[in-house]
């Protein structure tokens, strides 16, 4: 009986079924629109599915005293193609995510440590902001300016995750002075005054 | 100035425009294979976008000592249309989620405290399982059988998110032994002897 | 022959058949995920599908000496379902698009008179701008942080399209002083000083 | 045991999570870009995913000597949402089914009986056609034109399936000729002659 | 004339308009999350789009007399990027496609010669099932556990297609026994008996 | 304070979080089902996103008396994965761009220069069209047959946009004539007559 079963296995199985259970990028690889080439199946194990970072704290030792650790798909391989990432959020007594959008994700935010006010901000204007207190989750709707801020007396941390395997992240801020963009240009299609402008690229380490 | 930026804005920004920066859903409303029908853009707060239910730990006294809180599009109306949802996951020392799949998800796990073991199989029947730590994260493939069990000697949790506001749930044994289905058509199509399937159907609550 | 072929056609094309054709938005019936729910089909006329107003100059006596004028779903029923909008552009001399972003949908512009300064910013803060002359175009991908400015001595006008019916349209100045989020927030998230955030929210009508 | 499984079954399963294991359409409601709303769940039974239509042979008494019975979402409401549906051809001896194309789907063709000489057209203008035998399949990519044509001395049946609940169909000739399209026009886009756009306009019940 | 319209049809036709008509897949080149890389287009036959296995008996001499002939995306790389694929399924007389289910598709059951009784089983755990005959269909939403039985006293058989071109297929009790994971962990997952378990594995060539 | 912020931004964007905010089509690449590879992330500049040729007149110097000219992902790969792309249409008076279909895509229209008489043609056959004046606009949905015609005395010119980045374009009358597809068939498939068969085939270059 056994011989039969298995070979009924084999027929119905052929290892070019298998392509779509899953999809670990291969960095080196080419991309396409949607997403890394895979790995092949046959080098896949166990741990292309297991990531350790978020279990460690990022280090806060910095201006706005906050880290983002992503397990986006360029860190963690295994998500590419799953429509799914995380992060882990750290915000130090003080610490600050500063204004920023997924262009490609919607957000789900945990507390899993300390108090956060976070908050976004509608095409309408419409501000959405609350405090967060250990166990309280939020959203963030795709594409929408949103930020982080701790609230508490103690270090808060945060596991979020994406609708995307590769989510993006535009830091208003460093957008606009990170970079060469003109500050003449920038005052123009930000309203800001030409002092201000000047003196955070030179905080953020822009030119122009 | 003020007026005319004003009225700029309004004419940036008609109502109608709004739509599409979330969807909270009107549960009492019709569903669609996109989701639920949105509630009125003008009666949602940020009450809409926060859930408290992930800070709460679930009720273990049952037998396999585990309990799921869905934070799903019926719990969390705001993940309807945003593409993920979460779930917290506790499991006391013994505790099993038993074999199951979510059919419309694929699902990101971190153990937030204690040891699982978890592991999925694919569709050639190849097993990934390995045991996690606290900090750890785990992924399971939308569709494939996965399993999570304590794997320490304290209770163990875990925050899952999925790639959809509605991933579905189907427990194995309780697809199998929890309802109606006559034992005969079990056994036929789980290749499992009479006794046991009569066995497991009085333990599951089924009949036939 | 002809009673046959007819009543061929009409077992061919029951009424039933035709729901996926097109999906002009019933404005006042609910909305979801996808769109609005649609106008029956017997109601609707070339009409639903023609839309006057890129026609139009914008009215550009404002501050920001620009106009937009969107046919996104709310101006123009008809795009909805079908994953494509439009949007006229006028920008007289010294006008400014400011910094803004489509939280889902990409661009396509296409200058019809005069010169535009474009640009668009990456999540790794490069950015990528150019003067446009007429009969030029560009694009700017979802979500990415983008602005336009009359680069010429004439008003400049363009055709812009968007891959979505209902693109959305976040501009950073007004996210930021439009509203009520309280100045010390907006300066811890924006890195702004105290000074030009009041300024700032005194001149687009914000409070707090 | 018994009591406190079947709480923790309920547990798991309240009903707002059922909503997205399907969505049988409700033909009464209102349609939306992703399809038809959904019945109710409680008032689905398995009699809503089962068709009969396929098994009856269609009425080939025609000028085209051919039938082609849907079961697309207006006749099978179970497919909604589910991104599949099918239909049954008949082809008499003789039998057509002209030039046609599906708007929203791909095909896939099997012959049960009798034999098919099937092609489509590419939008390079190439022609990839054969002769199908009982039992061969074929595939025409979504939106291309093609056409089936009996080949045999039977009466020849296929079962067709769609990658969509509502792959729509539209027969070039019917939509040239069929309604109330000028014949100058028509002539104007089509470049057939003035005689022949007259002649056909009578046969197919045309105006104009 | 003539020259003329050619080489208005070079340009509104150039190579490089052609890619998405179709995308037949290159089996030995690299896969991505959206299916398998095209084969050149000039290479393409229409033996691409042409497939002869589900008009050959499948061989159902084995433990479950049954077998399923695939005509996925690795059998049929037509299929690849086209949303669709298909199957043969045959059933001897006591035959069985035992308990499964398709992670990426749902199923849309044609019988073509016999009786089967099918049926699947939802997330609250309803069970759906019925006998069909000969010309009935049956759909099977995507990732739902179920089954077909042969229900008559002649071999039987149907078509099957999916709303995927790689559907998978994931057999719970192969996923269960057929491999190496541990006995007692498929115990604790499956709540079945060690005796059982062992069973299965032995049958069914599993270890552990 | 500028060196760690610098390191946090280094640490915020690492390279391969950048794959995602486009996808700058490598045309000597691969394709996949979601379109082609993408350019090297380092390789692109502001000109990957500029394209020229909508600004340049087409010759409208051949029997149909317009030109069509594409800024799909073959002619501006700056489109690939973007969702959209765009054309430029010039019809010389008496011009048309003869019936046709766009399999992967709705294009929405706006008449930039003097008059066209456009329409499409349901899957009920019922037709919509109009006259259309500079800055009207019009929607052809997806895979559905349309046509454009100068209505006036001057040269008109339309800006088009597709919701796909490879739209494709299948003129009816070349798919009919312009190949070698043998007339007997085409009569039969299409109802025309064979000395109107042979005629079109002779203008237009085909044979058979």
């Amino acid at each position: 009986m056994l011989p039969i079963l298995l070979s009924f296995l084999l027929l119905l199985f052929p290892s070019s079924l298998l392509a779509d259970d899953f999809c670990v990028a291969d960095l080196a690889g080419p991309t396409t629109p949607s997403g890394y080439t895979c790995k092949k199946p046959s080098s896949v194990t166990v741990k292309d599915f297991v990531f350790s970072g978020l279990g460690v704290p990022g280090n806060t030792s910095n201006i706005i005293k906050a880290a983002v650790t992503p397990a986006f798909v360029g860190q963690f391989p295994g998500v590419n193609g799953l429509g799914i990432s995380a992060a882990r959020l750290d915000l130090a007594v003080g610490g600050v995510v500063p204004l920023h959008t997924h262009p490609a994700a919607s957000e789900f935010l945990v507390v899993t440590q300390g108090c956060i006010l976070a908050g976004f901000i509608s095409t309408s204007n419409d501000v959405y902001y609350t405090t967060l207190k250990k166990g309280e989750s939020m959203l963030f709707p795709q594409g929408l300016l949103h930020f982080q801020v701790n609230a508490g007396g103690v270090t808060a941390v945060a596991v979020v995750s994406f609708s995307s395997p590769n989510p993006g992240l535009q830091i208003t801020a460093f957008a606009l002075f990170a970079n060469s963009l003109p500050s003449a240009l920038v005052e123009k299609v930000s309203f800001l005054d030409d002092a201000q402008v000047k003196k955070l690229k030179k905080v953020l380490g822009g030119s122009g």
